[in-house]
């Protein structure tokens, strides 16, 4: 077994022993808290995946990184080395409200390039994971090659506040645009909607402001299926950076600024 | 046994039933056709579910009435005896596209008055059904009575149209109020965001249109969980007659009307 092959088997694991810590935790008193601001919500249970995994990486591989959204890793500067960027449980609002809708994310990147990446969607007992050069599946099953998908005949997933008056797009392009696709969805988790994108269940997602632990395993499953992944302006995504993300099917980024007048500033975080 | 037990007894097992003859044929080509728009999408099993309703019910109750989605019933025009009211396939699109997210919607009014509601949504096997003075279940455990939940807190499912110009309301209202609650979630299925307002995973719901068989049964779980059911206006939502909808966990209603000034024609059919 390579050491690839490895980490991925360790990392596949601990996302489902994880996903069933969660779920053994799921009918007890949940401690909400609040970060930036109101909306920004986080649990103990947050705090519990992100230290199971913590443990479990420092024990195996102590000379790997890792960037994790309730900020128990490290500082990170740059993707040199093994990293990890972890986002414990994307959708916590789902988690809180809904018991339901939320992901584990894990990624490991090697030396800023995306080896492996796994989103698992535990109440729907939904893994989907991609290994560089090995393909993308779902629960195992292979996900084929995504195909062109016109903007007439698309379902897209967004992220609520696109909709309204921001500072990265005009938001009546956004309105026009919503009116012309055949359908928008809005999950509120990044991942999952990431994923979704991958097996083709949305043919488009598009986000204002997301953080690493939100797309990080996305990118790996995006460059295996043959997806689209920017930032709104079109700038190739850094996995160290947050900002806007607009990933698709293949065609769907051209045809969306071809039929869409978008005056989108050069630095495209808000 | 009662008439009205006997005849949930036979709606809730047509209504698995009816959710395996979709999962069978999950894995076959897709034959689609759109019916009012481009938007309005239907199926071969849309067309399948709602005759195998209809044999069923005309077998074992030849003197109920139907009204179904696909047409394939009676000619309603008021509420005398006893009508079913059957939607096959709610969330056609996301049966489409994801092959999931889609639910089996019945209800059974006797002289105007919603007795049994049932939702089915089939792929997570979530059966959400109501009996009128016998409360509301999920998967056969009872669903408490609904409590108060404030704006701020509030995580809120929307037909996505009400964010864009409409006939309905000022979409600008529509756009501070999507940024003053917690969350906007769209999932695409009338019926099974009404059973999410139900079970408490979403603390209200709003549409702009919808059609009988979208809210029917929807109806009859409401009034066990003690949630606020009207038309966007603030009217009583009558069970044959489409229109907008608005259903929510008790004083939300009057939060948001005190909250937002909305200027709504009385009559709200768009």
């Amino acid at each position: 077994m390579s050491e690839i092959e490895q980490i991925f088997s360790d990392a596949r694991d601990w996302i489902i022993e994880a996903g069933e810590v969660i779920k053994a935790g799921l009918h007890g008193e949940l401690k909400v808290s609040t970060k930036a601001d109101e909306k920004d919500l986080v649990t103990e249970m947050d705090h519990e995946i992100e230290r199971y995994f913590s443990e479990k990486i420092q024990k195996a591989y102590p000379a790997h990184l890792i960037l994790a959204e309730e900020g128990s890793g490290h500082q990170i500067a740059d993707t040199k080395g093994v990293l990890w960027i972890i986002d414990p449980l994307d959708g916590t609002m789902n988690f809180i409200h809904q018991k339901r809708n939320f992901a584990i994310s894990v990624a490991i990147f090697v030396d800023g390039v995306g080896e492996i990446g796994l989103i698992y969607d535990v109440m729907s007992r939904e893994l989907f994971h991609a290994v560089r050069g090995s393909g993308a599946f779902l629960n195992g099953n292979r996900l084929p090659k995504l195909t062109e998908t016109g903007i007439p005949e698309a379902l897209v997933a967004i992220n609520a506040g696109f909709l309204r008056k921001n500072k990265l797009i005009d938001h009546e392009v956004m309105l026009r645009f919503a009116a012309d696709v055949r359908g928008m969805r809005a999950l509120g988790a990044a991942s999952i909607q990431i994923a979704y994108v991958a097996c083709g269940r949305f043919d488009a997602y598009m986000s204002m402001y997301l953080a690493p632990w939100d797309f990080a395993a996305g990118i790996v499953l995006m460059n295996e299926v043959g997806a689209e992944m920017t930032t709104f302006s079109g700038e190739a995504v850094n996995v160290l950076r947050r900002g806007s993300l607009f990933v698709s099917k293949p065609g769907f980024h051209q045809a969306f600024y071809r039929q869409y007048q978008v005056n989108i500033p050069a630095e495209d975080e808000c």
